[in-house]
Parts: structure tokens; sequence; C-alpha cells
């Protein structure tokens, strides 16, 4: 049966760099099957990547071995991880990208790959191609991680910075942690917290940046026209958003805000 | 064999809600293979997305599945609907997308898929990846779609807005169904009505939104310079084109700008 | 095993063009495997796309099967050229898109294909998926070339334009190929250059288009802050780039544009 890889990149779609690492895959593994979550990750954004990959995490296949390359330290001597949770395997480098997965999910092993032989020529500037391709294409066709690297403690892995709301009284401080191309604006509340937040409030509203009421919905046709919705989105998180409209043109929001919510 | 499953949205590539939705697919069929016809569709641009759909239905493979995943009612009481064809299926939501294949095409059957049991947990926000993928797996391995829903008149599916053109003595009213890439600005207008309507005139001009006297070419080279031509181009559908340059920047045109003909 | 096709277009992913191609190709070769180089080529660009192609020729899969379509002249009588190198194969345009690829690879052998009899319909417009895409599946099933087109001296076919720096004295003229995603400024000085020309100079300075010293290094987290690299980059030519940074912001220079370097 095909080989399931599955990618995480900022390295857009109109450079030939994703067309590399697979056909860098490929050549080792003719049989490899492609799962692209997505290479539009912002330039160097870490939080973005770690939010895409711990909400997509439930739904890659079993058995799939992922390359996560969102790395601004490629060439310094920063460590490359696997991880493995639930018969899932992902490669990424030590920056904080799994770090909202290890938070998310149980039972996450870690394993710190070994750095290459420096004599070994491979280039200093990508190697989601040179190095991570060929060691997810050993992990997929069986090869033991503990030749590859050494098992390594989950709780001093680098975090994801700012993937945690505050919650203080009755104001939660929340970040944006993604907008997407519908305009919805992805909260770094998971949807389980959303439950012990919200239950038995009567209400909930905007502070920050802007002030406006807020309507508890579960999905955008239930949003009042001209309002502003809070619902548990897709993607496992709470969602400011407005039906058929762009809610972060409304409200003026971008990835990476900061807002604070009050319940009442 | 690889079974092949064909995807349409309006859901971009930076957000990873495509990659959810293949991974989705191929948690289930393992050995799935994917075409991707478009997910740059504008969002929620229903019509657009018809027009996709219909000029690339003929080059499908046969016994492929498609997800048409173009859905501003997600989460309200729309169906959605089955559509066979010459050996190829798709999945969309009774909007419109399938209207003009519907027009186009001889022999289409189409069925309205049951409503889910509502005890069935899913998104309100994603049923591309929580209801079309499950569903579109079933049929693809074989499911008899008579058990996942009932047949239905095509007559009664909701049409594709603004998808014909109108003709007045030798005046055609016609719409911009979408301008490409390379700024060719394609028109509602069916080729084989091109050559119904064309017939044994002896020219063409643009009266709307700018005065201009067309080229009746076949090919881009074929466009004098500086010129405008009018050929039947290659989805099947009538094309303003200038050579190696955007027409729709020479002619400020745009997708869904309605335009007007005069023969002579 | 799966033929695995390879593809380079000026397409763009918005539109259903490269899902129409990859349809006539899996239509005719239910278990073709696709690798995306790019298609964010930008429209008509040939040197770009001969970039694209020479740099990322030797990651390929051997015996994989290539269209190159950036094709300003489709529908004129260019020809369409098959080229072999090393196990692999590409279709594309006798316009240059190949001349950096024979200039840098041994051993080339080029046949031009036969032209189609005019009695058999296709497209003007699309050849992509009218013409290289069936040819590519007659040659990935092992027709031979010569019963398809007739074997042609690489000598004559078009160059890359502009796919050479000029050395005068100790100074390079050269031309920017491409600026990617992260604002890198690749040139067009072959890597293996690089150490002929540089090799016991004390360093080197850029000229034009404007006047800044620059450091010669290995990779990105080498280059001082607030300083402009100079580095053998992954795509086997010279970079000009800063610390995660966009060099091309910084520095006001776009593809296409001439710079001068200056070795002292």
């Amino acid at each position: 049966m095909a080989l399931c890889f599955f990618l995480l990149t900022d390295f857009g779609l109109s450079d030939p760099y994703v067309g590399q690492m697979k056909a860098a895959i490929r050549s080792r593994v003719p049989e490899a099957g492609f799962l692209d979550l997505s290479h539009g990750v912002r330039p160097h954004n870490i939080v973005q990547a770690a939010f895409f990959l711990a909400s997509s995490w439930p739904y890659l296949p079993r058995g799939s071995t992922g390359l996560a390359v969102v790395d601004p330290g490629v060439g310094t001597s920063r460590s490359i991880l696997l991880l493995r949770q639930d018969e899932r395997s992902v490669l990424a480098p030590d920056n904080g990208l799994i770090g909202l997965l290890l938070d998310s999910r149980p039972g996450c092993r870690v394993w710190r790959m070994h750095s290459l032989p420096p004599e070994q020529a491979v280039s200093s500037t990508f190697h989601g191609r040179d190095v991570f391709a060929p060691l997810a294409c050993q992990l997929a066709q069986g090869e033991d991680p503990s030749l590859l690297g050494e098992p390594m403690d989950p709780a001093i892995c680098w975090n994801t910075p700012g993937s945690r709301p505050h919650l203080e009284g009755n104001r939660v401080q929340a970040g944006v942690v993604h907008v997407d191309r519908f305009g919805n604006c992805v909260l770094n509340i998971p949807e389980s917290d959303w439950r012990d937040y919200f239950r038995g409030r009567r209400g909930v509203a905007l502070l920050e940046p802007v002030s406006r009421s807020l309507a508890m919905v579960r999905s955008y046709s239930d949003i009042p026209a001209d309002g502003v919705g809070l619902l548990p989105g897709s993607q496992g998180y709470l969602e400011l958003a407005v039906d058929r409209a762009s809610c972060a043109k409304r409200l003026g929001l971008r990835s990476g805000d900061r807002v604070v919510l009050r319940l009442t």
C-alpha cells in the first residue's frame, strides 16, 4: 500500500521548493503518496504552523509520516525532532512548531534526531529537501527512531509562544492565531475550554480591540445579519465570524492580534 | 486500481481545509488518488464554480468521484446532491453549482442525499470534511446511491444564476463568468452557440461596457497587435482575449461584468 | 509501479487548467502520479521556468516524464521538444525553456515532436491539455521517441535568454533570475562558477543597482544583522539574502533586474 507523507511548510507554491522536497521523497520511495496540509503558512510564522498541525492531527491517516518545515533557524544548531502519537509521526524543528500538539494530545513520544556528520554534504539553506525528506523516508519505511536519534522528554521541547488564553475573573485575554480565507478569526481557545469557561454564562462581549456584543452560536447561518458570532469552529477552537462576509475586515482583526472577551 | 477523487472548492490553499478534506478521505480509502480542479474559486462564487465544473467535466477520468464544495449555506437546511453522468459522479450543495452541468450534458441523474441524523456529531461549519468526504468514500467504493439518498428530478434543482446569454436581434447580452490568470475573459456563450449565432455574420463588435471592434479568430496568436479578439476558448466557451497581455486589464473587465456584443 | 509525471507551468492554481491537464493524463494512465514543480511561474516568463527546471532536475525521480508548459507561442508554428537526460524526460515548447538545462547537464538528447495532422481537432489555445498530455502519456508508457518525432541537434534549440553572467576584470554583470517567497534573490551565477570567480578574493561588493558590501557566507544565519549576504543557495546558484527578512525588499530588487558585483 502507498506510504503516505503529509507536508506543512511556509514555502508557498510558486517556488519549486515543495516540488523538490516531494521529488526527493519520491526518488527514494516511488510509491509515496502526498497530503499537503498547507504551504501557505506565513514565512517564519511558527504559531500559525503549530495551530495547523494540532488542528489537523486527528484527521491524518494512521501510519502517515509528516514533514513540518517552518524553520527560520535552518543552518543553526537547532535540533530536528520526531513526534509520534496515535500511529502518526511528524518531523519538525525544535522551535515551538510541535508545542501545541504536545499540549493537546496525550501520549506523545519525542526523539531528537542526530545531527548529520558535517562531512555529509547538504545545503545549509534547504533542510526540508536535504535532511527532513531522507529522514522521513527512513521512518516511513519502518526504521527504528532510536537508530536515528535519541528519546527526549517532551517537557523540554520549545513551547508554542502565545498558544494559551489567559482567564482572569470574567475576562479572557486571547489571541487570533489565524485568519482564514473567509475572514473567520480563529482564537487560541480550545473548544473544550469553551464549555468550561462559558457554562452558565448569559452572554459574551468583545472588549478589545473593539467593543462589540457577540452572538454565541453553533453555525455561521445562525449569526444575525450585521452581527458578530462566537462559535466552536471546525478546527477545534473558538472563532469570531460573521455570516457570508469577512469578520476580520469588519472588526479590523489580523492574525497575531490580542483580543479581550468579557463574560456576563 | 487507485480510486480517483476530484475536488473543487473555494477554500484556497493557504488554510489547512483542503488537506483535512483529503486526509478524511485517505483515512477511509488509503488508495485514494486526488485531482484538484481548483481551490481558487472566489469565496462563495457559485457561478464561477459551476463554470469550472461544467467545462472540466469531459476531461475527468471515468469512474471518478468529485466533491464540489462552494457552500455559503453550510449549516442551513440546504440539500446535498449527487449527480451522475457518463460514469462520473459529483457531490455538491443544491445551490446552483451543478446547474450549468445539468444544462450542458445529456443524461444526468440526480439524487438528494439524506440528512445526517442530528445525533451524529459533525461540525456545523465544515461539511466538506465531515459530510461530503465520508459520503464520497462510500460512493467511490460502490455504495448504491439509493441507500444514501433518493432520486430527484433534475428540473427542480437550483439553476446556476446568469449562466445563459440573451440574444435579441443582432445583439447578445452576455456575462463574464471568469477572468483567468492571463486576463482572458470567458463569456457565458457556449462554443456550440458561437456557430449558430455567428454563422454568416461579417463581424462582431463589443458595445458595452466599452465600444471596440473585435477580431473573430481561433488562436491568441491570430489577434492583431493592440486589437481584441473573440475566440472559441479551451473551456468550450467564447473568450475575449488579447495576445500575450491581459484583456481584462485592457478593457477594464472583471468577473461578473455584463457585456453586450453586436453582430453585423 | 506508478508512472510519475512532473509538471511546470505558468497556469497558476486558481484556474482549472492544471486540473484538466492532470485529468487528461489520468484518463489515459489511471495509475499516474503527479509531482508539481511549480505552477506559479509568472505568465510567459520563460527564464524563470528554465531556472526552475534546471535547478530541480537532479532531484526528479529517474523514469519520470515532465510537461513544462510556459508557452506564449501556443497556436503558432513553434515546435514541441522532448529532452532526455539521465533517465528523465521532459516535453517543452522550443522557446528557451530547456536552454538552461541543456547548458548545465551533459548528455542531453533532444527530439522535435511531429506536428499533429490539422484534421485532428485540438484547441488552439491549450496545448498543455490537448497535445502535451497525450504525448507525455505515450512516452511514459514506453513509446519510442523516434516514432513521435525526429532527433534534433541540441545546439539549434532556442537558448534561454540572459541565462549567463558576464565576467570582465573584477566585475561580474549578473541577473536576478528569481525572487523567492522569502525575498532571497537568486542570481544567474551557477555555484560551480562561484568557486572559480571567487577563489582567492578578499571580498565582494554590490555596485549596481545599489552599492553595498556583501558578506560571503554559507547559511542565512551567518549573515550579520542588517547586512546582506552572498551565498551558494539550495538551487545551485548564488543568492543575495538577508537573515529572516526579505533581501528583495531591502535592496529594492526584482526578478529580471541586472546587478553588478565587484570582487576585491
